[in-house]
């Protein structure tokens, strides 16, 4: 049998003097380097593979957590980062550094420990039960710091999520909380929705990710490079040559065999969305259909669904049974019979002879390279894994950093006076639609605004929505302190907007508008907004306490406020000013409207815009309210439609939804029989009104 | 250093006397199931330490899919398993005894594996180059059924998943689908929210995990029994108890040491959710605070709410790193140095006399044995971490068990006629709130019900609402076929109750109902159920084509229907009746309401209770459409504010909306001028109505 050996042995050889005349005067490094481009590669055609073509199964990724990782990715990654590594200074980069030594460390450590693994067993096959022991002692010893490392790793990682989510939440927050950006960026701008999800979940999610893939990318490559080497050293460069190859092999003809998994697991996902659709129907349409007595309808119409569904999901398990048996042939036994062919090169291999004789033949001696070189294999095999695997962790932070950057971008477009709108439908003239506009990017200001002044004025100022539409048609309006202006309008005329123009929250986009600094203008919507905080920050709301007692205004004052508007009874309960509770949900209509009264009175602004402001307050309440507002001195702009308060106010603001504006003194008797036929109106629509 | 050596195995030999003499007469298989309990009473131990105590943390453990095990997981799982198992000889049970064979199959192969890796390396030291080809060509060999099983086992499972998913989909929605229970269930009973989600993606996941949950556990557990008896022939029964003993003391030395993460955790999720809540008010109350310029504020106090999130955070992390180190060092290397001890037992243990004496002091045996035994040995490491990790799928089983369980119950209750409702607010009678009444298990039938005449018939009847809110006092009244109805009152006063009844939708309480069977009294909602289909399925719903053909209707007839209802047009397109749409997006208004009447017209009911059905179509098409009704003789109940409508009637039934009832012959004329002042008032209120 011996000579079949040996010609085995000579067509080893044979390839191998090919190969080494090649490679003679390549050093180590050059080969590791050349391995990993290799491998690269290899990720790299994945993530090609699997990056989405079109617009819907983008947005299904995203869903995921999956994003396309192309150059609109790494100049938006490279964006992001930049934030979050202002200078080559920060405390993170030390983090990275460190990061990157213990890695590097690790991996060290992991050869070590596979030097080790071999001393050990030489000791046993030598039972030589003193070195065992010592050996062992030795591994225990090395546990420490390695245990140490691990969960030192680990915390860096942590700390450098950490770090990210700060910087970036910081950064997008001090910009998200400058003046109305806020509002603008759901109300103006609406390429970003839910701005309160991404600026809490998402940038963490981005932030983990980021931290993770430096490590995860990091760690399996510098194995790989650190591995290759070390293997290479011991058993020739044949060894690592082997395991690299066979992995891009057994890849190549895994994706070659394969049957389109992704089409047919996007079919079973779409049979899945279908069935689930027959019973959210069936719900949905509960009574309806229990009415048309449509059971035996709706049974056949899911059953047969559901059939459909099992039916292609049996038809994918059988196809895995097969791709599952080929799999796990060539990646899992396969990989283990190429590992053996590789452990076993030092003795049957070309170096044979040499590395026998260093040896001297010593059996304990081959075992303990055969346990190390196979525990580098171990490891040299799972860091290809990893890093094969690592371009779902890529494609995951290109997902988020669509997500982040979004947020990002539109924050610093407004941050620089210009949103963006994609206009569905045409945008609307003074009642009248015209035709579609199309997405753009909108200046914020373009009229001009003078916020210095102690009075408003409009010049050639018309209404217009963010959207284009014109409202109003351009007006020119004089109010002066004391001109107690009532506006009236059907429903989308108007008013509200020209409140989100007078209050900054909306562009001017033509004329001018003269009004007084924005502290000195109020506005008291119907449902006024309770933070969450004490009895005293529902009243001084926005001051802090700490500014309302720089301007020398105690809480007896504060109690007071509330006397006035006939709530001292709330701040009487276990805590007064400083208790805290859920404002908005135990208080009663008409008690926060009080409190939001309240809080005009605290303030005690120049102007006021009362928007139905009282509506839930009883009459004789409401009175007192404006009676006070009076001996304040407070100029008001009132929307309601109760008669009683038209006494407050001497001019009136009309507008008649068509664009058209009237401003003039009031005239009470006319509006009065006016008023009776409204409040009767609403009377019988309560009845009425159907459902 | 030689005496250093024989004190070390004498002491050895000291333990293993005391311990041999205790186990003598011990067989190995008693040995296993022992070592067995220990790490089950290890998974138990687990799973009571984590189990919620309190209703509100067992709902946060619903959301992340887990549940407590306990006594009522156990009954709930066996009455499900009863629904999947009807019997012994159900198919599935043969898949079970295929899949036990082959997981038992698996793990001797596995054994046989780690031989064939000793063998080999085995081979590696003797330098014998055609033996290690010979064994590397063994292990080629056995690779191929061993993928076979591996990919098997894992077909088996998703065969065994789809077999319980398909066995209690058809098993609840047998009952789901039984008359009205589908709608009773959300209706009537209110312990089950979303149906669609439980009837779909919920029993996917219970059958998932329950067919994962026996691999998952028989697996650990045969491979434990198994590798230890193995190890037990190889290195004595110490090998396998040192291993388990190990895992049981660090995990109670962990257990000990570690601080209270749950808690940490739970508290750090508190703090995320504070800072979303911040980010959410935000952006919900974005206008108010925009108008009173709260930036300031809630910018003060989203960071602050991050920086307790942050703070917290990091506290965390750094006492992960001291409790990561230490974990790492006891679980990991520390099973690593136990597993050398272990592996050197024949070399140095108390039987070395003996194994050195039966190898013949071979060290290439030694080495092949080595081999074998580590592989055994992280065969059974990697065994037992399984099983205790084991204990988080159980509970996720408990979980899904949990909601399936609920609406396998609430659809058993209804189909034995009785529902169960947990009251929040008291109930009414006629108008005026009584006392609370709690939950409670109501039965369906408790009033008599006769459905085979051709009359309709209340004897002391009431209108009474699932929530045993009584709306009207009992009535007595007689409708025969030709006494056309209008039934009037307002809002909430008990039509639609009235008609829930007659349905069969809501329980009868009491009293008496005669009425015509259900296909003789049809139903025609203001906004018509249009069902995924053809534009045929839409006018003979809830009928199919086969049984409109065994009626001896033909397409011809519909077309007519369809034009009776002026909708000949949407039959005009390409496809015809054949065509396929979402018809209830792509109709107006008028034209689903056209097509209710043409169903209506096609079903030809003895009654027609027609619901504001004909709201959004014209005055001239509706009286067209009443018109045909009289035609073809169905007798109306209509409700309806149209005056135009009630010539078409002889009746009139009223509610007051305070229990009361009146049930006359028709004066059409003080409801002429009645109804012209709603007409005025509706065109009012569309201007009026504010928002």
């Amino acid at each position: 049998m011996a000579p079949v050996q040996s010609k085995v042995l000579q067509n080893d050889q044979l390839w191998l003097n090919l190969f080494s005349t090649f490679f003679k005067n390549s050093k180590k490094t050059i080969f590791g380097g050349s391995l990993l481009l290799v491998i690269l590669y290899l990720v790299k055609r994945r993530l090609r593979g699997t990056a989405p073509q079109d617009a819907q199964s983008q947005k299904e990724h995203f869903k995921k957590g999956k994003g396309n990782v192309d150059s609109v990715f790494f100049l938006r990654i490279i964006k992001l980062l930049k934030i979050v590594f202002p200078t080559w200074k920060c405390s993170a980069m030390a983090d990275i550094i460190l990061l990157t030594i213990f890695l590097v460390f690790r991996t060290y450590l992991s050869i070590w420990v596979a030097g080790a693994n071999g001393r050990i067993v030489k000791a046993i096959i030598k039972l030589d039960f003193k070195v065992f022991l010592k050996r062992i002692l030795e591994l225990g010893m090395i546990a420490i710091p390695a245990s140490f490392v691990n969960s030192f790793l680990e915390y860096l990682n942590k700390k450098l999520a950490i770090y990210f989510r700060s910087k970036l939440t910081s950064h997008l927050t001090e910009i998200y909380l400058k003046d109305m950006i806020f509002y603008q960026l759901t109300n103006l701008d609406n390429r970003v929705e839910n701005p309160d999800q991404r600026m809490t979940a998402d940038i963490e999610k981005w932030a983990n990710s980021l931290s993770l893939i430096y490590s995860n990318f990091t760690k399996p490559v510098l194995d790989i490079l650190l591995f290759s080497k070390k293997l290479a050293e011991l058993v020739g460069w044949m060894g690592p040559t082997f395991v690299v190859a066979w992995y891009f092999f057994s890849g190549l003809v895994i994706k070659m065999v394969s049957p389109a998994f992704g089409k047919l697991t996007a079919q079973a996902q779409k049979l899945e969305g279908e069935y689930r659709a027959c019973h959210t129907s069936l719900s949905h349409h509960a009574e309806e259909i229990a009415f048309f007595k449509g059971t035996s309808w709706e049974k056949a119409r899911i059953l047969s669904s559901f059939n459909d569904l099992i039916t292609h999901t049996e038809k994918i398990m059988s196809k895995r049974l097969f791709m599952g048996t080929f799999d796990s042939l060539l990646v899992k036994y396969g990989a283990v019979i190429i590992g053996y062919a590789v452990v076993g090169l030092p003795v049957f291999g070309p170096g044979s002879q040499e590395y026998l004789k260093k040896i001297g033949n010593d059996p304990s001696a081959i075992t303990r390279d055969y346990v190390r070189n196979s525990s580098l294999l171990i490891n040299l095999a799972k860091a290809i894994g990893r890093l094969v695997i690592s371009y779902k962790e890529i494609q995951q932070l290109a997902g988020y950093t669509t997500i982040v950057a979004e947020i990002s971008n539109s924050l610093e477009d407004l941050n620089q006076g210009k949103y963006q709108r994609n206009l569905i439908s045409g945008s609307e003239v003074y009642g009248e639609s015209v035709s579609h506009i199309g997405g753009s990017i909108i200046n914020l200001q373009q009229g001009e605004r003078d916020s210095t002044k102690d009075y408003i004025q409009f010049v050639d100022l018309p209404i217009v929505t963010p959207n284009g539409d014109k409202l109003v048609k351009p007006m020119n309006i004089t109010i002066k302190p004391g001109m107690n202006v009532v506006i009236s309008g059907p429903n989308g005329c108007g008013k509200s907007s020209l409140f989100r123009i007078l209050g900054e929250l909306w562009p001017l986009f033509e004329g001018k508008l003269v009004c007084p600094p924005s502290d000195k203008l109020f506005y008291i919507p119907q449902r006024p907004y309770l933070p969450r905080g004490t009895l005293r920050d529902q009243i001084i709301y926005p001051h802090s306490k700490l500014t309302m007692l720089r301007k020398k205004i105690t809480d007896q004052h504060l109690l007071q406020l509330l006397a006035t508007v006939q709530l001292s009874y709330i701040a009487d309960k276990p805590g007064g000013l400083d208790r805290v509770e859920d404002w908005s949900n135990i208080l009663a209509g008409g008690e926060k409207q009080g409190i939001a009264m309240a809080r005009l009175f605290y303030h005690r602004p120049l102007f006021a815009i009362l928007d139905e402001c009282t509506s839930a307050v009883s009459l004789e309440i409401e009175a007192l309210l404006y009676s006070h507002c009076k001996l304040l001195g407070i100029t008001l702009f009132t929307v309601s439609h109760r008669l009683s308060l038209f006494k407050y106010h001497e001019y009136i603001l009309r507008f008649d939804g068509k664009g058209k504006w009237e401003f003039e003194p009031f005239l009470k008797e006319p509006r009065e029989i006016n008023f009776e036929i409204k409040k009767e109106e609403n009377q019988k629509e309560e009845v009425a009104n159907p459902q």
